[in-house]
């Protein structure tokens, strides 16, 4: 049976890059015999630029329909003043709500080649090796009541609700614990249980299930801490576990330390390792149809399918492998470049991991 | 008429720590002839210890009749198994709310004395000079509905509620364009406006109040991307502003970059500039009463409480002067201790500025 691959390549620079995935893994499909096949739809702003909505039914029955998707990235200053319900975000929001991709997989490795890329001392990062694990469905991002309304005075009042279920939160649990297991065993929990009562349940039932895992060192921290200590000593951490809305600002704080944004994969997976899979970056508009942006994330992105939907670590790590060649070659897209390296475009990084693999 | 300082200690390093400040603060009212009255409560653990209670009404009491408080720091291990209402966070979560302090202000600024104690290059912090101006009595702190129910399938749901009226950010919306006309008249204000509803509110009036001043110049970033530009390049910003959640952990980004968290104080002023001054950092109960821990930053809130809430700018800045003669000497707290440097105790410390006045 074909194992199919949702291609949404999205806005910005979304599409260059998904095509330097898309070179990669053809390539590997062939060489290796996958059985992948590969079907596009539009989805973010370029899906309401010709639909009217960043998340039409047949992307939706695609994606569902589907082993894996693959995104590039949504989103730009050209839809900003759209209202919220249809601006491009919601089209990834969408998506990773109906397909349940509740746990997000976001490491921040430290590349040694790219160590001078980092804004933080050397012996700081060197070595530097995170994963992160976002809920990805519930949290604030998805709570009701939510939306602007007119209070009695006559002035308009926000409200978004922060909400977890104690099942949501023991499934992201289970997803940490059983990664920190494959890892050092360190499980790093994040909450603001001195102030937010939803987090306090959060913290309380992390360390029920923990009971589970007797094998992993459990430990909590709040967020704001923890903010500090990745800028502070960022190799104490092994894996972190959190919420939504605090797991999208610290997984950028990690990714940054190893200054190599344009480098970092995710999966966003539900409760059968079904999931998609894309860039932590986002679809930067400024740089978009240059030919300049880094495809490495995208690129990694794919091996991180190959590994977690479709159960191919040998082909994952080829890929891996043959990032890390190209990097020891020395070339750079902008964003990773140093003086004495060498400068190559977007195609141009496509090819020469295709060429090491 | 005195002028009336309630001096709240409170948990695990507070009382040391504010015991140097108010060594420092006596000598200039003396000196200076401030008129400045002192008079000390209890608050957060060591209250709930005393009286069962974080904010005992004799202490709330003192504090509205004060012109401002100095506050050390609340909480520790030893009260996290209480109920939230009666943690010690809620004693200065009270009076923050009871005083109407919505104004937090939060400056990193970094010691040159001090470049090698931040875990970022040089290069990268050298000269950083940051105002965060942080939303302090609304958001998701406040918001209700908040709590842990039972829902109908029997599971438990945890719910905070995060809301700003359109008046809450128009009053911190003039507070931050102010402090940037003082400044460098750039303004950042920090949201998930592509998220979360109540953050476009939160844009909307600030582009609105920002069309009083002109001659600041106005950008808005989304918080993930305001975290990961802290780390890349935190010389882009003057003043930041943003909500009380995002604020709680932008604040500990931008203090630790300048690897002093100890150094760093806090004003929270309400609108007639009455206000609370405390250090950024927190109880460090694992240090406390071993007189090691760095007073500086509760020395330079008292200055930040001179020059907001009693309009003694002179006092203030030879507060700030006695603190940089001070390293200028090479005296260090263990916390930024490096080599080369003489080690000193809390009071040593205390004395250090106490001598550079
Ligand atoms: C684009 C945006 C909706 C998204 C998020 O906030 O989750 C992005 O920042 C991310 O982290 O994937
Ligand atoms: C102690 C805690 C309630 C407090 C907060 O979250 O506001 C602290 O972290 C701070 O930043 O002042």
């Amino acid at each position: 049976m074909p194992k199919k691959i949702a291609v949404l390549a999205g806005d910005g620079i979304g599409p260059e890059i998904v095509a330097e995935a898309i070179k990669v893994l053809s390539f590997l499909n062939t060489d290796m015999n996958l059985g992948l096949v590969f079907e596009n739809a539009l989805i973010g702003g370029a899906a309401y630029d010709a639909f009217g909505t960043p998340l039409p039914q047949t992307t939706l029955n695609l994606c569902k329909n589907a082993d894996a998707v693959l995104l590039g990235a949504v989103g730009g200053p050209k839809w900003e003043p759209l209202a919220h319900a249809i601006r491009p975000e919601r089209g990834l929001l969408g998506i990773r709500s109906e397909l349940n991709l509740f746990s997000n997989l976001r490491p921040a490795i430290l590349y040694p080649q790219l160590v001078d890329a980092s804004t933080l001392k050397p012996e700081v990062v060197m070595g530097l090796d995170i994963m992160i694990v976002r809920e990805l469905t519930g949290g604030i991002y998805f709570g009701q009541p939510r939306g602007v309304h007119v209070a009695e005075n006559g002035e308009k009042v926000g409200i978004n609700t922060k909400i977890y279920s104690e099942s949501e939160v023991r499934r992201i649990a289970h997803s940490a614990f059983k990664i920190a297991q494959k890892r050092h065993k360190k499980l790093c929990s994040v909450d603001k249980a001195n102030v937010l009562e939803v987090t306090e349940l959060w913290r309380n039932v992390m360390t029920e299930v923990g009971k589970d895992y007797l094998d992993v060192q459990l430990s909590h921290m709040y967020v704001d801490n923890a903010a500090m200590q990745l800028v502070r000593a960022p190799k104490q951490f092994d894996v972190i576990v959190t919420s939504n809305m605090f797991g999208d600002i610290l997984s950028d704080i990690a990714a940054m330390l190893t200054g190599s944004i344009g480098m970092l994969p995710s999966a966003s997976l539900d409760a059968n390792a079904k999931g998609m899979y894309e860039p932590i970056h986002g679809s930067a508009p400024d740089i978009a149809g240059q030919g300049i942006a880094n495809p490495l994330a995208t690129i990694l992105s794919v091996a991180m399918m190959l590994r977690y939907t479709f159960n191919q670590p040998e082909a994952a790590e080829r890929i891996e492998h043959a990032v890390n060649t190209a990097l020891d070659s020395k070339v750079r897209t902008a964003d990773i470049y140093s003086e004495g390296m060498i400068k190559v475009s977007t195609s141009g990084m496509g090819d020469a991991v295709l060429n090491a693999l």
